[in-house]
């Protein structure tokens, strides 16, 4: 179906809680296409809003999250995940009987017990997602309209979650370019464990690790690039990743589980000096790291 | 000292033995500013010693090793560790009294005791090193003349190693534009063992755990960015790393033991939920990457 420049956008009045690098850069692709009517940010901080309306990323702001939501057909919230129970509380009073919720917390099961415990009779407008997507930065000065292009949106969709609601959300993010898929919470939950979240796990403990040896300068003057490359993720934001690893814990804790037992053995196999165990590890390693990436150029 | 043109070069004869991505970038580099007068090439295979002539990066070839280290003033032995003490037992009756040895191996003690078990008179002459230098690529075709701009080369002189044999490699290295800092072997090892070697078995224990999950093919499909620079260095030649690993395994073992260890203590904190703990740890990686990155750019 082509989108007629007549047509109706598809979100006529958005609200975006935490106008960031995430929900701005939503703002931004919608508004780029003429998808979105008006864009209301809600924030604690009111520079920072008026900061994102002198970009063009929202057309009005309010820090009171009643207002904000108010006569909005969908609500964005972009917080942490540590925050997302206090301002979908905050929120529903404000909610229309119609008004869609979504979010875009890295997970998914906290996130729903979150909303089934305070979005009351609004439940079943939201649409739990995860924008597979972000940059180094963050901030709504970070944002820009081609974020989420050929990147994945994950949503989890509850049994009460209504059709259409899911269906807007759906149709919002691939108007920004993204491909969505449908995913069960708990499932979305240990993918990210494993993909996302323990390696981001590995290279901070690694980091943290390393900076605690009594030869910590020389070992990182001598560190090559490999080991730039590798602890890139250890410079994210850590109130993120720990709110991440307390919302997903026992999805990152088996994840953790695995790998650790996994690197038990690799380590007996050093000690033991049993080089074909090693190279079959690495081998199977490297292959496996080369079908992802031809998979993903596909 | 400026070195002047009528001066003699610093190498009149270089026998390189491995004419690969190592060897050849160093022959480039000495060659582009005429500091080395002819250079030998010495392997196995014919057709790629003849390939780093056609590239101009060896002057001449033979594939006996005692006939490519004939004459030669400094022998470079850039070949796989598991092949040190082999290469050196071979060109061993080759070397004249005052011809200087050198390699490029990632592990020093080891190749510290292939040297003494079988260079014998010529063991005084023999300058352990390590050029902190790589690319993605490897092979004579990937070889380039500025590889190590502004690298770390780290020698390990040994007790018995002549001064004078020290000052050459020294020199050589430094001609090729390299940082040259003397190690002593264990401290070299130790300090490798945690800044690249602990990183790459890590990297690739855990490409290799995630291809056996059950959903595997669904992990890697919802893998973002950061996965990719977490996970490059899996893609690093397995054979080489199985051998730094039997190498180094003493130091390696220790720096497996100290991440498990610190990685147990993590995952307890994330299944106790404690939150501090966990934006502590984080919180000193990031912190410390960034010093370390600021170090690096000073």
């Amino acid at each position: 179906m082509v989108e007629q420049d007549n047509n109706p956008p598809a979100v006529k009045r958005l609200a975006v809680i935490g106008v960031g690098l995430i929900g701005g850069s939503l703002a931004r692709a919608l508004r780029a296409i003429g998808q979105v009517g008006e864009v209301v940010g809600c924030g604690r901080n009111v520079a920072h809003l008026q900061r994102g309306m002198d970009l063009g990323v929202i057309d009005t702001f309010a820090t009171d999250p009643v207002e904000a939501v108010a006569g909005a057909d969908m609500v964005l919230v972009a917080v942490p995940l540590s925050a997302m129970r206090q301002v979908f509380a905050a929120i529903e009073p404000g909610l229309g009987p119609d008004t869609v919720i979504s979010d875009v917390g890295s997970a998914k099961v906290s996130v729903i017990e979150d909303a089934r415990a305070v979005l009351g009779s609004a439940l079943d407008r939201f649409v739990p997602g995860h924008p597979i997507a972000g940059t180094e930065k963050s901030g709504v000065e970070a944002s820009f309209p081609d974020l989420y292009r050929g990147r994945r949106v994950i949503l989890t969709p509850m049994a009460e979650t209504r059709p259409e609601a899911l269906q807007l959300v759906r149709r919002v993010w691939r108007l920004a370019g993204a491909e969505v898929t449908d995913m069960a919470p708990e499932h979305h939950d240990e993918v990210l464990a494993a993909t996302s979240h323990l390696p981001h796990v590995l290279a901070y403990g690694l980091v943290d690790t390393l900076s605690r040896w009594s030869d910590r300068d020389e070992i990182f003057q001598y560190a090559a690039g490999g080991f730039r490359d590798f602890t890139r993720i250890a410079s994210s934001d850590p109130a993120m990743w720990r709110d991440i690893c307390l919302a997903n814990h026992d999805a990152v804790v088996v994840a953790l589980e695995r790998y650790s037992a996994a690197l038990a053995t690799l380590t007996d196999a050093v000690r033991e000096r049993d080089g074909d165990q090693l190279i079959a590890c690495f081998s199977n390693a490297r292959d496996a790291r080369q079908r992802f990436l031809d998979m993903l150029e596909r």
